[in-house]
C-alpha cells in the first residue's frame, strides 16, 4: 500500500484521514487544518497518538496539554480524549483492536 | 512521552530505535543507516511498517520490494520478513500484541 494511493476522507470537519486496517491494528494518518476540533469521546481501542509536525491541544481524563512534533501520547481502553488543533496538524494514531467505525 | 526524551537503542548494527510500549501495542521510531540489514525472522505479533523517508528493501514471505517515502506494509503474524536500507531509512513500525523482546 502506498499513502499516495488511499483517498482522504474528512471524518470531522477538517480532519482528514487515511486510516490502513490489519487484523489486530489500525493506523491513521491525520492532516488536520488548524482551528478543528474533535470532541471529547472514548472507546474500548487502545490508542497511541503521534504528533508528527504542529501543535496539538488535547485532553486525556480531563487534562489539558499541548502537544508538539515527536509527541506520543498513550491514551489506555475507555479513556475519553479530546483535541483541538492549534497550527495544522500532520499526527498519527494507531489501535487495537482494529478501529471498526473507520472502516 | 517525547521522542526526544526517549534514548536511542541500536538493536542491530545501524538500525537505531526507539519503542513504545502500550498494553496491547508497541510502536518503534527507526533511523536506520545505508546498508543496514535486518536478517529474515518472524513473530507473533501482528506489524505494520511505515516507510516515512528512504529506500528499503523488503522481502514479506519471499517475496522483495524496494519502498520509499509513504508505503505501508502489512506483515500478518508469522510472516517471514527481512530487509535492507538501500539509503539511509526512517522507518516505523506497529506491533499488536505487545513486542516483548523490544521492552
Amino acid at each position: 500500500m502506498h499513502l499516495n494511493d488511499i483517498p482522504s476522507k474528512e471524518f470531522i470537519p477538517g480532519l482528514h484521514g487515511k486510516i490502513v486496517h490489519g487484523e489486530r491494528l489500525s493506523w491513521a494518518f491525520w492532516e488536520v487544518e488548524k482551528g478543528a476540533i474533535v470532541p471529547e469521546h472514548q472507546h474500548h481501542n487502545e490508542q497511541m497518538m503521534h504528533v508528527v509536525e504542529g501543535k496539538l491541544e488535547f485532553t486525556l481524563n480531563g487534562e489539558t496539554q499541548v502537544y508538539t512534533n515527536g509527541a506520543v501520547v498513550h491514551i489506555p481502553c475507555n479513556s475519553p480524549h479530546a483535541g483541538k488543533a492549534l497550527t495544522p496538524c500532520r499526527l498519527m494514531d494507531v489501535f487495537s483492536p482494529v478501529r471498526n467505525e473507520y472502516k
